[in-house]
C-alpha cells in the first residue's frame, strides 16, 4: 500500500462558543467564498465544549489572535493511506478499521502522537512535523511513501530518512484507558457536490454559526443523552458532513447523499477530561479491538475529545467490548 | 391620497469599512435567517464612506456597542404614500417624484428633515419620532392619514393632532444647494422573490461582506469615474436591490427582476461634505424640478450622502437642471 505525506502544512485550533461570532467573518469566506482564499485545508467541527477548527496556513492567517481562539502549538502534517489494489483484503470495513494495525498501533508503539480526521471520502491522519522522520522511519516498512510537493508525488527511500531517526521517548507507554460516553444520536457520513454548496448555504450557516443562539429549553440533566456534534470539512475541494439526524432534517434529502442511503451510525466519545494532544495511544487503544473485529469506525479527533463512529448495528457489540476493556484494561 | 405611519421604528446607524467584519454575524441573522429574528425592517447601503444601516429596533438590538458603529441619536418613524385610485394623475413618473409636491415640499417648508429610502417596491419617507405632530399637521390638509398599529390601520382625525402642535423653528430657511456628483455607473433597481434568496445567498454576501477584501488595482484619481454603491433591503417581507451593472453580471440572471427589462438609472449623489441629519430641504431641492420635470427618480439617503437615481435617458437634462440650480439657486 501507499502512504502519502500531503502538501498541507495545518494548524489545530479551538475556537470558544460565545467567540464564535468574531470569527464569522473569515469562515464563512473560507467555507463558501472559495476565490476569495487560497485555503485548500478547512475543517470544522461543533462539539459541547468548542469549535475545533483544523485548517492549513493560508486559511489560518485568516483568523485574528483573539481571547477566543486557541492555538495548538505545533504545525500538523497530512498521511493519507491510498489502496493501490494489490493488496488482498478480506475486510469490508471502512475508515480507521483498515489502518488500525499498518499506521495507528504502529506510530503508538513509538510514541507518535495523532490527530484523526475520517471524513466521507477518506482518513486523514495528522501527526506532528517534528515527528515526520520518526513516522517515516516506523511506516516505511509497510508503505511506499510518497510526499506531495507542489501536486508531484515524490518517493522518499528509506536511505533518506535513517540518518535523521530519532525514536520518541525510551519506552512505550501503557495508553490510559479513558472513560467513555455513548449518547444517544443517530450520525450520518455525508457528502455534497461542491457546485451545490451555495444552495445549502443559508441552512449550513445557520447550524454551523447560529445553532446555538435559539433559546432552547434546557434538557434536564438525566436527559442530556444526546450531544451535538456537527463536522463540515472542505479539503482539496472534496466536502463532508458528519451530522446527527437532526440536523440533518433540516438540509434538503436530494442534495446531501451517503454511500449507502439510510446508513446511520452511533458515537463513542472518548476522554472524560479533555485529553491534551500529547498523550499516543488513544485511537490505537479504540481501533485496535474494532479491527479485530472488523468493524468499520469513523474517527474525528478535536481539541477536547476523541470520537469514534460505528454503524448502528454494532454499537452493543462496541459497548460490550469497551466495557470489558475498561473493566480489565489488559485485554 | 393616503398617507400610512408604518409601525417601524428605525434607528439610522453607520458602520465603518474596517468595522463590517465584527457585524458579519448580526447581519448575516438579519439578511438570511428570518426565523431567528423579529426584525421587519432592515436597509443596508454600501458606499465608499460607510455602510448605513437602518433597521427596527429588534434589528438594533443584535448590533453591539462598537467604536466601527455610529448611530444617529433619533427614533425614525416611516411614512408611506398609499396611492388609492382616487387621484386621477397625468405623471408617469415613479418614486420620490410622485410625493415630491405633496410631502416632500411640504415638510421642507416645515423645517422636517427627512431621510428617504426608495425601494423596488415604494418610497418609505423617514421622519424623527419627535416631529410627527407637525408631520401630521403638516400633511392632514393633503392626505388621509393613518397610523399603523398592530397590524391595524387607525385613522388620525385633525383634532387629536392641533393641541401638540409646535413648530419647527421659526422661519424657512432656504436649504444649501450642495454639490452634486454624477458617476458613470449603470444603476438597476430590483427585487427578488424571498423565497430564492438562499439561492443568492452566497453571491449577495460575497458582495456585501467581501468586496473591499480584493485587492484591487486603484484607480488613478482622474479615473474615479464610478461609485461604489450598493443596497439592500428587506421591508415587511419585500426585498429590494439597487446596484450597479458591474454587480449585477455578478448575480444569476434568472431570479433578480426590474420592473421592465434593461430598465437603467443613473445617479445623483448629493453632498460635497458630509450632509447629517439637521439640514432640511435637501430632498426637496432634488425632487422638486424633476417633479416639474415629470422625471422618474429613486431616491436614497446614507449616513453621509444622498443619492438620486434617474433615468438614464434623463441624465443630460437633469444635468443641465443641477448646474442651472447651482449657477443661480435662485432658480
Amino acid at each position: 500500500m501507499d502512504l502519502h505525506i500531503l502538501d498541507h502544512r495545518l494548524r489545530v485550533t479551538s475556537i470558544s462558543k460565545t467567540g464564535l461570532v468574531h470569527f464569522t467573518h473569515p469562515l464563512i469566506k473560507l467555507i463558501f467564498l472559495r476565490n476569495r482564499s487560497r485555503c485548500k485545508f478547512l475543517s470544522l467541527t461543533e462539539t459541547p465544549e468548542n469549535y475545533t477548527v483544523v485548517l492549513d496556513e493560508e486559511g489560518f492567517k485568516e483568523l485574528q489572535p483573539s481571547e477566543h481562539l486557541q492555538v495548538e502549538g505545533s504545525t500538523w502534517l497530512t498521511l493519507n493511506v491510498v489502496s493501490n489494489g494489490n493488496a488482498s483484503s478480506s475486510s469490508q470495513a471502512v475508515g480507521v478499521t483498515k489502518i488500525a494495525k499498518s499506521v495507528i498501533a504502529p506510530l503508538a508503539e513509538q510514541n507518535v502522537s495523532v490527530f484523526m480526521l475520517s471524513t466521507y471520502q477518506t482518513d486523514f491522519i495528522l501527526v506532528r512535523e517534528k515527528d515526520l522522520s520518526v513516522v517515516i522511519h516506523t511506516l516505511q516498512e509497510e508503505f511506499n511513501i510518497y510526499r506531495e510537493v507542489g501536486g508531484e508525488s515524490v518517493p522518499i527511500h528509506q536511505q533518506d530518512t535513517q540518518n535523521g531517526l530519532q525514536k520518541n521517548g525510551k519506552d512505550v507507554v501503557k495508553a490510559t484507558v479513558h472513560p467513555v460516553l455513548i449518547p444517544e444520536n443517530q450520525f450520518c457520513v455525508m457528502s455534497l457536490d461542491p457546485d451545490t454548496l451555495p444552495a445549502i448555504a443559508t441552512t449550513l450557516i445557520d447550524v454551523l454559526f447560529y445553532s446555538n443562539s435559539l433559546k432552547e429549553e434546557p434538557h434536564p440533566s438525566e436527559d442530556i443523552q444526546c450531544v451535538k456534534f456537527f463536522s463540515f470539512s472542505l479539503i482539496d475541494g472534496y466536502i463532508s458532513l458528519v451530522m446527527d439526524t437532526e440536523a440533518q432534517r433540516r438540509f434538503p434529502a436530494d442534495l446531501l447523499f451517503t454511500s449507502s442511503s439510510g446508513e446511520l451510525w452511533r458515537m463513542v466519545r472518548i476522554g472524560g477530561q479533555p485529553l491534551g494532544f500529547d498523550e499516543c495511544g488513544i485511537v490505537a487503544q479504540i481501533s485496535q479491538p474494532l479491527a479485530d473485529s472488523d468493524i468499520s469506525a469513523y474517527y474525528i479527533s478535536t481539541f477536547s475529545f476523541d470520537h469514534a463512529l460505528v454503524p448502528e448495528e454494532d454499537i452493543v457489540t462496541v459497548t460490550d467490548m469497551l466495557l470489558k476493556q475498561r473493566k480489565d484494561p489488559a485485554c
